[in-house]
């Protein structure tokens, strides 16, 4: 079966390998990029994202929209001034392909609602976009078919504070909008990547002995991060955070071990903004029972998401 | 000069007599109703607006857009099940004008966009709605001509907290991101209401004694008001906040004195949600510069005030 | 009728002069000095206090007891690299009186508890030591006679933040603490300091006229602190907060207008951190009715607080 | 080597079993014992502990001294009028022992500053006291050779809300105040609780089995958590957090994990209160170097504690 898919995207680093699976998978069919602030600047983010569709050779096949270029209280702003373009600094020309005029919320709104239960999500930016479509169409929460995010931690420290994963510490508010909202949801978290999403040496050298152009594409924009990590650890790891979760949209069986949980995020406090919250929804007594509102993968196919990205590299 | 009008209402009470103003008074045009979560179930606000324009013979001529009936995070549920109606109680049969299908906010930045300069808001509910328009389209803040916010208090208690004004209160990250969006703003707050925008004994009886369809109107919508204000206080007094807003927006020589102040929200806090902190821009090394983002209005001249009302009603 | 009194203070400036008040107005009786961290660094107020009573001659038949140097969550620290003493940069050779070995809290408790319902504490200090010896123990609530509280705004900016006056927002959780407590209150706000305890250049003058030892310790003292209200505001203002504050302790004739009311902090929030909430205890029906747990001085006889201040010093 | 201890504690349940081990481990010195807040009304606390001295048949021997009977904050308030005594119920008659006059924090101070680095304490309850002592002297944090904290979860789900235990959920500020004093502390989670510090049933029939005056104490004691624990889980499990952490610090070698971490407390927010941070202090780039301020317990020897606990039982 095939998965209709809008990816909403950060565009930068393993963002891109996500879109390839979408582009790519022959059990993807990717319907709509929207772009949403996070990573780098906004504008590079959106040639980012047109530089990926063109380099699958598919440019101008799919329509990338544009989003909210702030989270809601406009208390983050990537920090383009690095002089990152979260591509490893790799330059390239513009595409070919320009973004649509309609704004993302409106394409994801459209979209979903003109196919109700057809259409998934992969949300793997700050959650601004989402939040935005579901205040201006709140019945996008049932009619989207699933809304996979890529966010929070699952007991364990952040990657931006202690206590917060970046894309629920960008934008706070709209994840706990998100999460509040009724959408069908399963929650890819930075834990589950430290565990299930990260390539070893091993899976890299493979990946670069493809050669293939989308192989070296891989290896291109890797360089910086598995540099840093190799620097870091002593070894090569390529975090995956954004293409598992896109994988196991395209394939759910991926998914080795998940939990029905409560995830609240919290927007205040000193030193938890940004943090995800989860916790069974019933625990006898302790608390009063909540509804479980996602699903949590705990455990993930490593092997199966590293042969599913060199299916696509190859 | 004609002022340009979208009103942007959460219409219940004295929100009706806004509308009376934009849409009778020589000097305003009211080109758009927008509604807002707030003061009581939203449909009812629909209704209660649709009704408002028919009552003034207008029906059909401006068009009602539909916004988002919840705030931002959520967090205020209108008190419908109180069963108020927001009209003092007073039933009448649905209106014939229907709303609009476009979403408020894309008839907010239709309208601002296509008339840069041109157009005024008068918000007079929670702000919503508007930080949704700018969140979608921040162009608007520059594009508007001028936002005139009911809503908060200066240096003075409120009236849904002790340290909170409704409009703020209901929806405190809304109006924390219009504060800052950049909007050529006027602030006219439950404080400037309770001072210059409330109808004594006197203006009241006037307005009876005109015996006009609209006066009986205006005598209908305040009852409940009206008798509550004298259980408390022993004296007839009809608060009119958001029709004092309008009324400066068509005249601003209605504003007998204001300062160009810092505004900005609270929206964490114990005790704090929702308050309007209103200070100088510069205080001379007492904390940093900040550039002031709102006229606040600390007097209004009452007297001219009702005499426009009761032109409109007359 | 004498008022026997202990004087909490982060001693510099105009905790001088009320030290002074205590130390030698014939309607007051000063048992006990106790140093709270505040203004300066912490020593430095020790020695300020010492020879305040030194300067009145009357070193060693007052203690003085220390407190605690620091706010109760440690957050705030005394700026004293600015290489500041709180004295206007006078030097002075230290006091030959040194402080007492019982620390400042069980001072206070001891003084109260040995004589119930018959000691005042002017605390015109951060209120940690106020708070730390009501939580050891909690029966001075009731035992003290009267606390009489310098900090806090009324619906007015602050004078270290736009939402918080420096003692509030020093220990914040101190003053929640002891706000709660039930204690017998009287508030003398920054408001009141601004409306009611400022002397202007002729009062200034008429104490440099007094050329005594205390009128030049006065001109001393307060030189900086003058000279820069000159630069600011082109005319010469010395605020007296502290000293009013004890003033009215000794006659409570000086307050001319006052009112009971709720008084609460905020220990939270992104803005409002350290501010006082003020509000009537009873609004009907805005909110539930709570109990008055302070009277607020709203204005204070400034003529005969100046009165005062040059008996003292004359 | 004996353990010189003082027990800060809110005696109910297992406080009592570590109050066991601190009065009869041939290898601890129980040389006083510090009510605080916590658990059940002050009052039957109190009571608690002296009948657990009497009967090991040592009353009088060591002192109990009278702690804060609040939080710092006073927001939480025992839920004594459950009716529960916390010793499932079980009705005595007053030991003969009665408290010292001494408060508690005084008691703590002078222990610990007449014999620096020879005293470790037990905080098994909320931290109010050990706060109030620190802040009344501060040097306390230097001398007292080692705090061993029972509280906090370690990247796990709470015991009163999902994001909180008990203790540090009672009295946060008092726990980061405790946290960022610069004591030697073992942090003993409720999450170590869970996983190394309950007994299974097999370990309660031993117990039963002895037949002495104090394992029929211990079976009384813990009669209703067992039933509870019985109808939740269907399974006999006996949690003992507190006597866990007394029996570490008695015999360290029943650590068998345990890393040096940074831990801080939440004491804002609207899910996060009470929440213990943990993490590394150094995690390369991430975020600023933090030091360490707590060795953190991960796994405990359950069998070694089993057995220490039957030795003092038997
Ligand atoms: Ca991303
Ligand atoms: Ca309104
Ligand atoms: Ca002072
Ligand atoms: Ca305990």
């Amino acid at each position: 079966m095939t998965t209709r898919l809008i990816i909403d995207t950060d565009t930068a680093g393993d963002d891109c390998f996500s879109l390839l699976l979408g582009l790519l998978h022959p059990k993807a069919k990717l319907e709509a990029v929207t772009i949403c602030n996070g990573n780098v600047d906004f504008d590079q983010q959106v040639e980012n994202a047109l530089h990926t569709i063109e380099v699958t050779g598919r440019g101008g096949e799919v329509p990338v929209y544009l989003g909210s270029a702030r989270p809601l209280m406009g208390r983050w702003q990537a920090a383009s001034f690095h002089g990152s373009n979260g591509m490893s600094e790799r330059q390239f020309e513009p595409a070919k392909q320009r973004p649509e005029s309609k704004h993302a919320i409106d394409a994801i709104i459209d979209l979903v609602m003109a196919n109700p239960g057809e259409i998934s999500i992969i949300a793997q930016a700050p959650l601004t976009n989402i939040a935005l479509a579901f205040l201006k169409e709140p019945k996008i929460a049932k009619a989207l078919k699933h809304l996979w995010i890529m966010g929070g931690t699952d007991h364990a420290f952040g990657n931006i504070t202690p206590m917060a994963e970046f894309n629920f510490f960008v934008d706070p508010e709209a994840a706990k909008i998100v999460l509040g909202a009724g959408f069908n949801i399963t929650l890819s978290t930075w834990t589950l990547t430290l565990k299930s999403g990260s390539f070893d040496a091993a899976t890299v050298d493979a990946i670069e002995k493809l050669d293939t152009p989308l192989s070296r594409f891989y290896m291109q924009v890797t360089e910086t991060p598995r540099r840093v990590a190799f620097e870091r650890y002593g070894e090569t790891i390529s975090t995956h955070p954004d293409s598992l979760t896109c994988a196991m949209a395209i394939d759910e069986s991926l998914i080795l071990e998940s939990a029905a949980v409560v995830v609240d995020v919290e927007v205040g406090g000193d030193l938890s903004r940004g943090h995800s919250s989860v916790y069974p929804a019933r625990l006898v007594e302790r608390w009063p029972d909540r509804d479980a509102n996602a699903r949590i993968v705990r455990t993930a196919d490593t092997k199966g998401f590293a042969n599913m990205m060199m299916s696509v590299l190859a």
